[in-house]
Order: structure tokens, then sequence, then C-alpha cells
């Protein structure tokens, strides 16, 4: 199969979404040229152009397209070609309204923005394949060809008639039986058993808390049938050009699609990553998304999307100091991108993004940004000859979309427990402490990780149980947070509540009850080693079996009854953590853990905001704070991005980057 | 007509939901030897089980159920079984979509979850009426049949063309004319005359503000609509079992149902009640519950569900810390329950609910929660024998869903005058000092009443006007509060604003402005007896005519106007509250006039936060606080609980109960 | 054409809504007598009387509006007649469903309410034309006629498909072709490119962010299609009585409307204004309100509706304090109001603002609201003789409906930049330094003004831009706001995000980045001549070129950079404000600007809250403070209202006026 350096071809990829049809031609010159001046060498085209590609049903206009591919290919930039189908034109819900998708009240979803597809309707599929067909038969030899693009950032839902039909063959897939489905869905409950198949429907509008399962099981099949529109065009694609690479951007911790599977079906893992500018924790969250992402791919992945200043969908949209650009770029270098691009090439002057940047913006090429995306370029050359290693992590987050969806129904224990910020605070508290993190999925094979960690996985399978066993058994550190192994895989409830292999494992006799925190709310925890902390969001009455008692709570409901447990099992260990500890806390706990099992970070005593990470033999330092810092580096280096010796130390300016060489390496 | 003695049957009744059809049944022998265990006396099944009873369309499946009635009733254990009409199965909806019901915005309330039936659907109520007959020709004679319970929790609105329909007979039985009609609503304003019967819908979605009589009546009907529903049921399992008590079970202070009007209709009245374990007033919210619920039945009444511990629908469900559970228990039969029953008794594993806990949660039977289940079992089983009497109240709240409807709609003086949260907030000043209530209707005989108290009864009809100037003239004393009197029966405003023979009982020649208060605004109110306090919500420029400034505003715009008033009215007095004291001053502002009339609390010096309230012979002790309390108790007594001999003072531990019988009686 | 004085014949109209249709006969003659007593001498009737009017399809009811007009006749009090074409009764909606507005949901807006027509329904159109036609054919020559009033505060938008197809022949007349519809709304953006007319539908409910030129055009088109309606029935009044004037009321800056196009197709200019009582601002709020209408009107204007207590629609309803409502009113007239009217005459009793007070509130002729509109009355009487200039400014606003629909849309830089609120802040600034101003529209002719402010115009057409560099070059002193010519008439970003034109007019090479602020986040700012102030809401990285920065940045990612600046262009000046400055300092830099142009209040040394403003040769001083207040007036001078002299100084009350006359004038 074709991989990323397929298309990369020993560069770093630098460019970014390229809508041409929304200038007139001559413009097109000016933009290549560009182009060449910033050192882009690959443009996304043809995202959203099905209304100029299909113009009415059947008819094709492929010569603007000829003209554009040819162009970037006459200045040496490689396309990253997009199959156009995530918003179809006009007169396709004007002339097939059941293609339009439906909300969970009925109303319809309508054209005039983007994405209205019901992904089931077979009017869409077929529309969809067609042109997806025609494009690939006719640019599948294009020099300029350097990846396929399937449709963009995949995330519609619909509720319609047609969905319904799908959603009844998929779970009669799943099932094979009715009552193995009344079975699953706990349909003896409220009297929601089903007689026949055609009386099931997709979980819509209803009166009160809907069948947690029949959600799961939704949210499980639009991520499928999704899915099922990828592979029909991603087969089309890799029919015609069987040695271009496909890819479909993701929407980082994106809860609408299961990114395991997807990421399995693709050949380029990419994805589109904004942070808030103004977020104090936007480094934090970068470097979670970059490890995810990397995880997912199982090696280099791609930047698909960023935005080079504000973006224009937020409350507020901010742009990005100087530097902050360059130094979030770098960092998914640091992490492992093979690619770094944005969307996108030049600022639209109309429609509902025009105030979402470019790396052209409307000042021009005068302007702060268009010097700044300059400067990147260059330095991705600079990296592009260096950078060929791996990110090899010692530790992995475990993280599943099944868990997901099943944890965040409505009539759980609280609806404060919010699985992404859960993951978010955990992975932050490793990221402070230097430790470098893949991500994985429950079932997989865990072994080569000294370190493990469950921030939150409220359901976990059977085999995914077995596997966390096997892996403290076999000597592995599982660090498992609260309300975890609660429901198997139908969203029932474990018996004992938490299911009894987990507890076994932990040394918990029960874990009685669940006392969730209200917002504000805190408990005061005793922690012999980290002394007293506070924890917010939850808490757990637990009564150990074998487990040592960490830290205990003082005071409240909950006096005395430990917290945070540890307990030896098998040739490993597995600590167990009730509640969420103040950041600090929670850095100081998991930083405890990863030390006794020898997992430290690249560098002692590392500034606080300064990030160092190993990618291969290169070290990357990335300065996230606003003051700049001093970073002591024992011995030689050479700083690849200035060409500068350094010895023994580094001063790094706000958002300052440096790469460092060993000498001699 | 039978009533609740002839379930009970001199036990108080103690049990839960019983689902047995959720779970295998190789459980059921572990249920009911848990029950034993527990002193479980009856088990409420059927409630949600039309879809098993009922698979498709006429088909029957009673054999299940004839297992469990049967199994319960060689353990001893009664059963009250439930029409399952609640949560009509899928196949009603899928084959009937007639049946769903309708928003305002005309989208559709589909089934997966439970509810979803119109109820002024012929076929509903077709299919209602056939398996309540079925049911009730079965188990007629059934030895562990002790009561019915009809339906669920009524609680469906509905706005469809079919409901149009009824709403139009009800509006035409009503008014008789639609000349009546118009006159009613005053359809002269914003141009809304009906010119016919067909034109009236339901109040649906409206560009501004609806008509609020059409929205008044609409409430009325919808109650009205959902008592055919049950009386039609009712009347069905009173034919087939003449001597077995038929019941409802109420949402309290549910804004759906006119409460009066439905208690009149059911031989024995049962309520939920699911106050917040962290709410600090869940005490004195149990007690208003408790009181109303007693009035409603006019002498013992039944707790139908409670939560052994955390309920799952609100925000951050919190488990009850160790005793609040049978706190909350013995206070409902301290204020007149004789059954106190639970939903569920085993905790679900699927569906909707499984964080809703049971008297058996997840962790089984050795939880806590189970071991202060039997507990209770235990309190319960030594109060059978001595609780007999009634609590007899001095005092009455006046209280009315006409009102509540008509003063809730929108284009009012102030969205933030919140009906409950008055009314609580009266029934809290009263409980605090330790005077038990009842609550009456505006139109009941209240002349066993030394002391009426009126918090905020916006719509007054001619005879409810009548009665309270009858009630003060013979003698009474009435505490009136702000913004009554203010609608008749259809909503129209009195002339002056409020009504003329409640000014005239209350002294005051006029009610000259509303002057609402923003949230977090007070006004000064200098009361001569009870000093300066502040008021919060509402005033009114007050203009006497005989009545006695009790107390003044001082500053602000309604500086010297009077705040509070007292007058002299036939043989009686009549005080006006026109702002809402904060909350000290109100219970003192009560207690005073309480004091004035003879009313007094059952024991003088009561720490705070200790409940006592006689029923019958017996005075129950109830310590609501987070710390232990000592509660002086003048001469010999026994603690029944306990059965030690308690002489001038007890001790309660947090959460704790006595209940005493005075040595000699 | 026929103007206001035709209607008011020398006198101040003073007045109100008047719906004797709610009340029974007998109640009409002491309306009468009540409003002879109160000085009362218009009255507004048939507003909301369609359904009494045409009771059925076709069927007349005109018997009771002849004796109303024949009452009012007889008792000297003018008529404003208004078609009733707000409010169609029920039987249109339920015979004809298709004239029910449909929301972006595709959900109907129902009757019960008020304004459900949808304004491109046909049969709706044909219905209010024929009623029209016969109320002007029967009351022509009605003596009590003096004003025609046209439907009620249009407002009503409509997403239905009559509409669609109505929109797209307005399309099709605004652009020819669909092809320069497709350049217009930039569908080459998002796929949205539309082959076929009939493709096009209103910005229904949409996944993502709409087109915003799609959103914009609707805007336009709503405003056209309501102004059709009322055109259609102005032409209808105005032949059948063309010496009577013709008006609607407007809601004060009310986006659905554009008011600049409104005022020029009717005779009389009115509006209705409900400042919340207890808004700090209120009278600021006032003083813009009246600027804009009379700026509409271009010269005298009708107060229409105002409250004289509390209105019922906003969360809480306060009361006007005793004098408030005369203030307001005065201050109506001292901006130029020949007519002083309310909502309503006689509070109703019944329906959806039964608690909105009227002239007369339920507590009736004796209460305190009566007594101050009496009071009004006389006062008006006094002003009446002596009232007859005009309001002059020598400052005006930029204002336009088009700049605020293109600005307001979703996917901007910052959801938080609110038009209205930047336009009051300016607005008020200058009220609070004594400084009139007039508004006007961006292509009028500005010469007559030495100051124009432009607080904020996000789009400006191309001749308005010319229209701005000819003004200055003339000599006009130009402030000019942030985020101010960025678009153009199709909401399409000007090269270089804002204008070139404007960029040379203000002296600046380029605004590089626009800096949105979070809420609560502030700027520092330094001003040489104002010292340091804060700057809220937005801030931009400005690159002079020309231009002399007024005041820095401090700190902060714009350290240094400019943030007023001051530009002198042709014979004028040109400044430019990139931030808004905290209230102070935005009044001091404003006030500067105009001190430099010559543009001074009225009175110097004026107290704060004290407001002076000259019409004709009369000077009004307004209190708005809570407190008393002395203000200096140099030279003898009468007072109209009291008849007394005054010299030097006059002392007023809290909420006290005076309107001076200087002797010997």
């Amino acid at each position: 199969m074709p991989d990323l350096n397929d298309a990369a071809r020993g560069r770093i990829l630098f460019g970014g979404d390229y809508n041409p049809e929304q200038w007139p031609e001559d413009v097109w010159q000016e933009d290549v040229r560009l182009m060449r001046e910033a050192g882009v060498n690959t443009a996304t085209v043809g995202v959203f152009s099905w209304a100029r590609l299909e113009p009415r049903p059947g008819a094709r206009d492929f010569g603007w397209l000829d003209r554009v591919l040819d162009l970037l290919d006459t200045n040496g930039i490689g396309a990253v070609l997009a199959t156009p189908t995530a918003s179809p034109p006009p007169w396709m819900g004007a002339r097939h309204p059941e293609t339009l998708p439906r909300s969970e009240d009925g109303s319809v979803i309508w054209y005039g923005s983007r994405n209205q597809f019901c992904a089931s309707s077979p009017v869409y599929r077929d529309y969809a394949r067609r042109i997806t067909e025609d494009l690939a038969e006719r640019y599948r030899e294009h020099p300029a060809l350097r990846m396929w693009h399937i449709n963009n950032e995949y995330c519609t839902s619909c509720w319609c008639d047609e969905t319904a039909r799908h959603f009844r063959r998929w779970l009669s897939a799943r099932y094979g039986s009715l009552d193995a489905l009344n079975e699953a869905w706990g349909t003896a409950f409220w009297s929601q058993r089903y007689d026949a198949w055609e009386e099931i429907v997709p979980p819509r509008k209803v009166q009160y808390i809907v069948n947690p399962t029949q959600g799961l099981d939704f949210r499980r099949f639009t991520s499928d049938a999704l899915l099922e529109c990828f592979t029909a065009e991603r087969d089309i694609v890799a029919r015609h050009s069987p040695g271009i690479p496909v890819t479909t951007n993701f929407m980082p911790l994106w809860i609408g699609q299961d990114g395991w599977t997807w990421a399995g079906r693709e050949d380029v893992v990419s994805v589109d990553i904004y942070p808030d500018p103004k977020d104090p924790h936007g480094g934090a969250y970068g470097a979670m998304v970059h490890d995810l992402t990397r995880s997912q791919a199982g090696g280099p992945w791609m930047l698909m999307e960023q935005a080079a200043g504000p973006v224009n969908w937020r409350g507020v949209n901010h742009p990005k100091p100087p530097g902050l650009m360059r130094l979030w770029s770098l960092q998914a270098v640091a992490r492992g991108a093979d690619a770094v691009c944005f969307f996108q090439w030049r600022q639209s002057r109309q429609g509902s993004e025009k105030f979402h940047s470019g790396m052209l913006t409307h000042t021009g090429q005068g302007g702060r940004t268009f010097q700044e995306v300059k400067g990147l370029g260059a330095d991705l050359v600079r990296l592009a000859a260096a950078v060929d290693g791996r990110v090899e992590s010692q530790a992995a987050i475990l993280h599943d979309w099944n868990a997901w969806w099943a944890g965040q129904q409505p009539g759980r224990p609280s609806t404060l427990l919010d699985y992404e910020q859960v993951l978010r605070a955990w992975h932050q508290a490793l990221w402070e402490s230097g430790i470098t993190t893949d991500f994985a999925h429950p079932e997989a094979d865990l072994s080569r990780y000294p370190l493990l960690l469950v921030p939150h996985l409220y359901l976990l399978t059977d085999a995914a149980l077995d596997n966390l066993a096997g892996y403290v058994r076999a000597g592995g550190t599982l660090v498992c947070g609260f309300f975890t192994g609660v429901a198997d895989e139908d969203d029932r409830i474990r018996a004992g509540g938490v299911d009894v292999r987990l507890r076994e494992l932990l040394g918990l006799a029960a874990v009685h009850e669940w006392w969730p925190l209200d917002g504000g709310e805190t408990v005061t925890v005793e922690d012999t080693g980290l002394g007293t902390f506070s924890g917010t969001l939850w808490s757990e009455d637990l009564e150990p079996a074998g487990a040592h008692p960490v830290a205990v709570h003082k005071g409240g409901v909950l006096d005395g009854r430990p917290a945070v447990t540890r307990h030896p099992y098998g040739d490993g260990t597995a600590w167990y953590v009730s509640v969420l500890p103040e950041p600090a806390a929670l850095r100081a706990l998991l930083a405890r853990a990863a030390d006794e099992t020898g997992v430290r970070p690249p560098l002692p005593g590392l500034p606080a905001a300064v990030e160092a990470v190993h990618r291969g033999s290169l070290l990357f330092l990335l300065n996230h704070g606003q003051h700049p810092a001093t970073v002591p580096v024992p011995g030689a280096h050479t700083d690849l991005l200035t060409g500068r010796d350094v010895t023994d130390e580094i001063h790094l300016d706000r958002y300052g980057v440096a790469v460092l060489r060993q000498d001699g390496t």
C-alpha cells in the first residue's frame, strides 16, 4: 500500500487548500509565484468544487481543473486532489430532496452551507460514485497528482426514513436476530421491545431519556455509514491510481467518527487542528492531537489543515501572535508530522469563511502572516533532510470511541463528566512532565509500553478487560482512572457496577457508590507522598481488597476512605485514581508512577512551558511560554534551524524553537 | 369505596417497583428471598410491561406475570398491579403514527423512550382499554392483588390535530357557544375572534405572546384529557375487582395535573418524591409534599416512589448519605403516609435508568444501600402497630392549579415570580417554626383552621373570594401574600387590579401599582415588631383603607408606604404581605400571626433543623441537620424505634429519628 | 404630499391607541369624557380589528367603528385610522394555511397571537387589499379622520415555499442573471453555485454557516416584501383621501426594516419607543431614537407609542417612577416630535397585553398614572403654541441597515461586536457632551454638517466611500470607528481588508489584522491629550501612512502601535478610532474632535444628567438624574411650563423639565 512518503518524496509537505475557482485566472499566476516564494510544495484542490465540476446532473466541467493541475505541475507543486463530495451542488437537494439530511426533530437541513447530504441516500451515493469515477479516470496519471483526499471532515448525521432503513440493515447485520437486539438494547425497560425490524427508527426526538444502547448503536452506525461513503470513493481512486496514497482529513477528537477504524482504512492519516490562539493550554492540546494522530497512523502523519492566523467560527477569533504559527507547526513535525499544511492558501473574499485567515491574507504578501509563512517554509526545507526518525513513546493512553459514545449518553451520574476533558487533563499532566505518550486502542498489543494510562473508559469489552489484566500480569504498570470498566459492549452495567476482572486487577472488593461532585465542589485528599491536594468532578466509595491506599479522603462523606490506590498484580502494578486531582497533583501522581517504571522525560530540569521531544535522533525544544527560557542541554549540539553550535544550554525566545542534533550523530 | 387500608391491612406498606421482566427468572428467586430479608411486603409490577404483555397488536403474553404474581403471593408479598399504558409498545407508533404526540412546533415525539402517546387518540385509548380489560379480567381474584396502579406519572401534552378536535369538544362543553368562548378568551384583543369551532387549535408555536386564556384552557383541557384516560382504566379495574383500591402516582407539585380534581377520582392518593440529597431544604420540601399529598388524600397516603440512593436525571446525581433515606422515609410516616415504597426494587442493568438507584443496587446485598433498606423495613414493622392516628393541622395553605396555570403565562409583570417558589418559601417558614399545615382548595370548607395562608393566588374565583371573606368574618385569621385575587376564572383582570372583595377584606383602598423587583434587588422594610428586614421579588404601592401598616418601606420609590398590613374584619383578622420577606423575617411574621391565633408548634424550644410533628398520639422527632441535636421533651416517653425510655430530653444523631409515645398513653 | 401638520393642525397630537371593541359600549362614554379631561386630542383606532371588521371571509361589520368615529368627532378628538392587516383573523390561517409563516426550520407560525402572515402570500395580500379598500372607501370623508396608520410594527419573516418564489423574483430583478447572482453570492465557495432559479431558497436551517450574501439579500428582500405590503395599502388610502397623511409605526433601530427606504415612502414618520424605566441610560437611548426618527422624517415626527407605565414583555416590568413619563415625553418634543401618543388609552383586561399599562390603568382615574397623563396633556397645550421651530444639528452619525445586516452575519471576527451597541456608545458620548446629532445615510448630502461620525459601518458602497472622501476633502471633520469599509455591497471583502479609498482618507497604509477582544478583556491606550484609557471589544494592527498617532497601545501584542489616528485630508480632517474607548474617554475624544470643528453644546457647564437642546428658539432643559440640579442659564427667560421668570439659573427637580424662551424673542 502506498504511504505518506509516496507523496512527500523526501520533503516535508508544505502548502494548503487551494481554491482557484474562487478567483479569476489571472490571480492564479500570482498564486503559484507566491507559493514558490514561500516554499510551498503541495496544494489541496477540489475539496468543494462539485458544483463547478458538475454544474448540472451528469454534466462535467474539468477544463479549469486541468489548467490548475497543469499550472501546479509546471511550477513543481504537487496536488492533493480531493473528491468534491462533502458539499453536493444545490441542484441535488432541489431535485432530490431525499438527499437532504433531517434532524432529530424531522426538520430538513438545507443547502446554502455545506455537508447537506444523507450518507444513507442511494441517490447521493450514486452521484458521488460517478463524479469520483470521472475525476479518477481523468487525473489518474496527471504528473501533479500526489495524494487523493476523499470528501472533507466527515461529520453529518441524519435521522430520515432512508437512514432508518439503512440503520435496520446495519442492526440486522450486527445482531442477526431481533431477539438479540432486544436483549442488547434492554428493551424490557420502558416497554420498548421491538416486534419487527420495520419498527426501528433512529433515536429521534422523544419525551424523555432515549434508550442508551439505541443511541450508542446509532453513533456506531453513523460512523460506519460515513465510512461506507469513504471506502466507496477510496476504492474507485485506488483502482485507477494504485500507487497514489489516499486520505481523508479527520477532525481531532471528533466524537462522530471511530478514529481507530477509519485510520485503518486509509493510506495516510491526516488531521485538521485549530486550537484557540488564546488557549493557555493550546500547546498541550496540540501535542495530544499530534500523539493521537501519530498513533492512528502508526508512523508519519499529515497536518492537513491549520490556520495561519485567526479562524472565523469561534465567538471571538484571535489572530496568532508572532511566532505562534511557526511554533505549533514545528511542534507537529516534532511529534511525527511529515506534512504541514493550512486551510487555505489564499483567504477568500466571499462566502462563509472570508474571515478565516489564509497563508496569504486580505492584506496580501506584505502582511505579517505571509512573511511568517515564508519563514516556516524555509525552516521546513532545513529540517526535511534531517528528519527521518520516528517518535518513540514509552507510555500509552487508552482511548476508545465506544467508551466515549456510551459514556456521554444522558441519564448518567454526572453530566459534568466530559470524556475529552478527562483525557486532556491526563495527557496534559504527562506532557507537562515531559513524557511523550502514544494513544492505543484497549484491545491493542500494549506489551511494548512500560506505562499504561486509562484516564476514563466507561465501557470496556471482555477482550479489553482481559488485555488489561494480561498487560499488568506481564509486568506493566497501569494507572486507571475513575468510572472505568462499568459497562459492557452493549452499555449493560457489569455485575457489581465495575467489572470483577478490573476490580481484581486493581485490588478492590467493591466500588460501592459513585459520588460525583458539583461544579466548583472539591474533595480534599491526603497523600503521604504528595501531601494534601484537592480533587474535582468525581469521587467514589472504594473498598480495597489488597490495594494499598496511597491517598485517602479527608473530611466529607468519604472521610478516611481511599481515593488513590496501588496494587501489585502478577509482575506488574495497578494504580487507581478515583478523583480528578488538581492539575499539579495529577502531574505529580502520574510522574511518580512513571518514574517507578523508569519512564522519564528526555531532559531533566526543563523550564516550565518548554516542550522537549525526541524524533529519531533529533531533539526538538519548543518554548510555549510568553517569556524567553534557557534550557540546559548537556553536550555539544547543532541547532538545525539556525545552523549554530549549542553547548550545554540554549536560549529560546518566546515561542522559540530549536532542533538539536547531537554532534557526532 | 376501598381505601389504602384495604391494601395495607394494618401494616405499613413497604417495597417498590418490581420489574422482573428485565431479569432472567433465576434472579426472581433471589429477589423474593431478599425482599423477605428486607421486610418488603409489597411490590408494584407491570408499570412498563405493555410490549411484553402485548408483543404485537392483540397478542397476549400473561404467563410470566402469572408466575411473578404467584411467586410474590407464595412469599407473602402483595402486589400493586399496574396497567401498562404509560409506554405503548413501538408497534403502536409504527403502525399508528397518529398515536404519537406532536410538540408545539409540530414535530413528532417518537418511541424509544416512554410516554409517547396522545391522550386524545382514539386508537391509543382503544388499545389501552383492551389491555386493561384483559389484565383486570385475568388478575381480578389473584390473591397477591392489593391495589391497582393506573398508568404512571401522567404528564404528556400534545398539540396534534386529533388533540385540536378533542380540545374543541372540551371547549364546546365548557362554553356552550362560540360567543361565550370569544368573550372568555378576550379575542377582541389582537383580532383573534373565532368564527367557527373548526378554527380553534391548541396554543401552537406563534410569533409573539399567545392568548393567555387559550393557554389556560389548554392546561385545563390537558389535565382533563389525561384524567379521562385515567378514569376509563379505573372504571374497568373497579368493575372487575370492586374491593381493590385504585391509585395513580402523582408527581408532587406537578403543574400538568389539577391535583385536587384527580385526587377525588382515586381511592388512594400516592406520590413520587425525589428531593435532591444535596438540597439543604430537602426536608422542608419533603414536608410540603407530604402535607399536600395528605391533604389531597384526606387521610393516609402512599409514598409510591422515592430513591434509595441517587437518581439519574439531574445534572449531577448525588447518593444519599447514610441515614438520609431512613430520615426522609420516616418523615413521610410522621406526616401521614401508610406506605413507603421505592423506585425500584432492583437497579436496572440496562436502559435509560440504569444509574437510578434501587433498593438493591449494582453492588448488591452487601452494599450500604441494601443494609439501610433492611433497617428501614425493621423500623416500619416496629411502627406499624403503633401508628394509627392522623396528622391534625391547625393551619392551611391555599393552593390551586388554576391560579398556578394562569399566573405562569408569559406577558406578566415579572417572569421571576415563580408560583412554586413562593409556596415553598411560605411553607418552609411555617415548617421551620414547627407549625404543621394542610393544603386546601380555595373553595373548600376552611372553618376548622384557626389560621389560613394564601401565599400567592393570582386567580381567585368569585366563590373563592366569598369563601375567604366568610372565613375571616367568622373569626379566622388570614395571611395573604402579594399579587393575589388579580384575575377571574377566565384570567380577566378584576376591576381595580385586585378584586374589590379582597381589598375590603384586607382593608385596602387600592393596590396602585405592582413594582416587581429585579433578580438580586431588595427593598428595605421596617417592622415595629420584627425590626428591619429586606424583601425580594416583589413590592406594591398600597393605599390602606382601614388596614394598619405593620411594616413600611424605607427608601426607594415606595418610601413610607405600607409593605405589610393587618386588618380586623368581622370577627377575624386579615394580614397582607406585599413583598417576599427574607426567610427569617417571613418565618417571624407568620409565627407572629400564628401565635396571635393560638397556633403553636408541638414542642417549644426545638433546635434548628429538628422537625417535631404529632401523628395521632405519637410524637415524631426528625433531625434534618448535619450535626447531632438534643431535644427537650418534658415527661416520660418510650422511643418506639429503640424501645428505650426517654425522660425530659433525647439525643438525636445527624439524620436521627425518634418516635415517642408518652408513657401512660 | 400631506404631512404631520395636516393632522396636528397647530396642536401637539396627544392620545393613544384606542381599542373600544374590547369594551362594552357604555364604557366608551367614560372613555371620551376622560380623554377630554386629560386633553387627549387624538386616538388611534382599528389597529387589531380585522376579525371584528371582517368576521368571516368577505363579511363586513363597520357599524361599531362608525359609532366610535362619530363619538370621537363629536368630542373633538381626531382619529388615526389603522388598516387592520397586522393580525389576520383566525379564519384566514384555518382556511388558507399557506398564509401562515414558516420558520427557518419549516415549522408553522400559528394564529392565537398576532403577525401570523406571510408577506409573500397572494391570498393574504388580496384580503388585505380588499379590507383596506372598503375601509378607505367608507371613512375617506369622515370628519374625525386625521391620519392613516398602515398595519403595525411590520416585523414578520417567512421561509416558506411561496416566499422562496417571491425571493427568486426579487433576486432576478436585482441581478438580472443567475451568473451575476452566483458572482455576487460567491457561490464558488463551498460548491453553492446555482444552476437554475428554481433551486434558490431562503436561508433555511443548514448544517453550518449559511452563505452570508444569501443571508444579506434575504434581509433586503424581507424588508422590501413588507414594504410592498405597506405601499399597496398606502396607495389605496391615498387614492381615497389624498389630503390625509399616511404613516406606519416603526420600531426604533429594528433590524428588520431598512428605515431610510421606508421613511421615504410615508408622509409621516412615527415610532414606538419603550425604554426600560430602570435603564440608567434610558434618556440617552430615547435621545438617539428621537434623533434617528427626526432624521428619517426630515422634520417633525410622531411618537406613536410609548408606555405610560410598565410594559409586559420584559423579564421584569418596572413602572415608571413619578415624573419619568413626563420627562421622556417632553424629551421627544424637545427633539422634534409634534405628537406624543401612547399604547394604549385604556389598559386591557384580557389578552396578551393586559399587564401593559395604559393612560388609564386598571386602578382607573384615581391612580397616579392618569393624574400624570392629565398633567402632561396640560403641558403639551402650553407648549403647542410656542413650539414651531426645528432641531438643527451640526453633527451627523452615519447609519445604514445594509451595513448592520452584513455585519451581524455569523462567521465574523467577533460575535461580541454588536452594531447597535457601538452606535449607542457613540451617540451617548455625544449626547452626554450636549451635542445634538442627526443621523444620515452614507450616500446622503453631508455638506451641511461640520462634524461627521461613523461609529462602525462594516459595509460601504462605492458611492458612500466617494461621498466620505468628498466630504472631508471639502473641509469636513470625520471621526471613523473600527471595522469600517471592509465589505462592498455584496459583502465581498475589499482588497486589502479595508477599502483603499478609506485608507487613503484616514492616512493608513494598512489595517493588518483585526484583534477582537474577549468579553471583559481590555487594552490600554495612551493619549497625549486625554491620558491613559482602556479600550474594549476590538483592536487593530494599524500601519499609518500620513496619519498622526493620537493615541497608542501600551503593552500587549500591539504595544506601541497607534490606536487612534488623525489625518489632514484635503481641506478637512479624518480621525480613526480602532478600539471602543471606555465611555469617559470616548466622550472626551469626540468632544475634542467636535470642539476643533467648532461644534459645541448649547450651554456650557451643564450638570451631568441634564440634557439641553434647542428646538427653534426654545431651550429645553431635562434633568434625567435621580437628584435635583441647578442649571446656569445666563440672561432672562420665561419657563413656558410654569410661566415663571428665570434669571441666570434654574432649579430642576429629579426628572424635572423646563422650556425656556429668552425674553424679548
